[in-house]
């Protein structure tokens, strides 16, 4: 679908945004989709010269999403697949500004950021294009919930079995949003090398499943229905207790990811 | 700098990546700028729907995106200081599309994504930046190079003294690309809290000093003359020779961070 201005041309996002276009593209994506339309953009923040988000949110259909992110590992690996995933989900209904969106920027991410194992790239996609459509004071609540709820999830789903290489695939959580930790649960869960194509079609079901996940947030937060579910370990939330936060007595570390799979627990040697 | 087109209006992305238009901005931006446009667009590429990478670059000055992405960081944190030094950057020497670019996308990176100390937002940001300028085949040696070179790294820089809150601040290497071991070391080496005014002044300085390195690897890149030289340490290799990479007997896991901090020498055990 693409969204027209009242002179029938393609919208771009400068006249998107701009008061006159933005504000008449805004209402006629309303009245074709019937309504939920999100972030419309006032004009006056048509007149700064970089454009801020956040970008018009419509609800997304997280099994087309959760297919797209599948197919879309293939072309750029797990970043590029999640992001852009949601991101061409959204140009498909909402059309400008995401035709601008410059998708082949996601290809850093692959294997936790070229290579190094670091956060999964199917989160990492996927919280990029939640900042897209989020007002900036919400960001960090609905990307953070991923986040946990990755940590928790079992890897990959049953969902894709119907068109994916390798069915009934060994599940794993991972305990970490990190890719190595993620990647390495799998290899001993499944007994299957990280090269192999079990393993890729693994993350490329991953892929779609985080992103599938991250609509599924979306669509509940613009419903007003969001809720953030994640808790902490009782072994994390006591290290927390000293460490992290503004109510810890030392304050002298940051993050939410489990301590103890890499410190034990330092208290006890 | 505005690129303009022939007709004196300021040229869209669309038009800046359409034949006609491509080519001739791209001349006018090297006439201007004396040469140094690297990416020109060939203008079969313009018919795509969805436009991809990569983004014309010039050669930047490194100390003008370190201050930039030492004042950005006050804005929204890591992740959104070091990628719009960049793509700001870019945007002040050729104009479209960098004025497209929605730049609040990069928010959700603060302090390793949402709070959680993964990726240090200062690299994702740069490496975002990286991803859009570089051509897909090398975004992944330049990326994992800023990584490699992070790791080792004595942050902050004192480049920023002359106008940071604080001067002369300890300085530390994470050893690790992850925001939670770098701010953990940071706040070790120093004995100031996570939450404390200097604590923040040294991210935003650190946010600067990797923008600043990711440009001086573009530059080089376009230069002809990158050269990776990262390797990981003797113990991380001697994990990686049974454990990682295709040459690996067992290749049952993914990464290139130190193992030693996080998983000691299981093999002693």
């Amino acid at each position: 679908m693409e969204v027209k201005g009242a002179d029938s041309k393609q919208v771009t996002r400068r006249e998107f945004l701009a008061g006159a276009g933005g504000f008449a593209a805004g209402a006629a994506v309303g009245a074709v989709l019937g309504g939920g339309v999100f972030n419309l953009v006032p004009a006056v923040q048509a007149a700064e010269a970089v454009p801020g988000g956040p970008w018009p949110y419509v609800k997304l259909d997280p099994e087309v999403v959760r297919r797209k992110g599948y197919d879309y590992y293939w072309q750029g690996g797990c970043m590029y697949g999640a992001g852009r995933a949601i991101i061409e989900a959204l140009r498909e209904k909402v059309g400008s500004p995401y035709d601008l969106f410059p998708l082949d920027m996601l290809r850093y991410g692959a294997a936790g950021i070229a290579g190094w194992g670091t956060i999964c790239g199917a989160l990492n996609g996927s919280c990029a294009a939640i900042n897209l459509v989020t007002p900036n004071a919400d960001v960090a609540k609905i990307a953070g919930e991923l986040l946990g709820w990755y940590t928790n999830q079992p890897f990959p789903s049953k969902a894709h079995d119907a068109y994916a290489k390798f069915k009934d695939q060994k599940q794993s959580a991972a305990n970490s949003p990190l890719c190595h930790a993620s990647v390495s649960k799998w290899c001993a869960a499944s007994g299957f090398k990280e090269s192999s194509a079990e393993r890729k079609d693994r993350c490329a079901k991953l892929t779609g499943d985080v992103a599938a996940k991250a609509v599924e947030l979306l669509n509940a937060y613009f419903d007003g229905k969001f809720a953030a579910a994640f808790k902490p370990s009782d072994a994390t939330a006591t290290c927390m207790g000293c460490h992290i936060g503004p109510q810890s007595s030392l304050e002298n570390s940051l993050g939410k990811m489990d301590c103890t799979p890499c410190h034990g627990d330092p208290h006890r040697k």
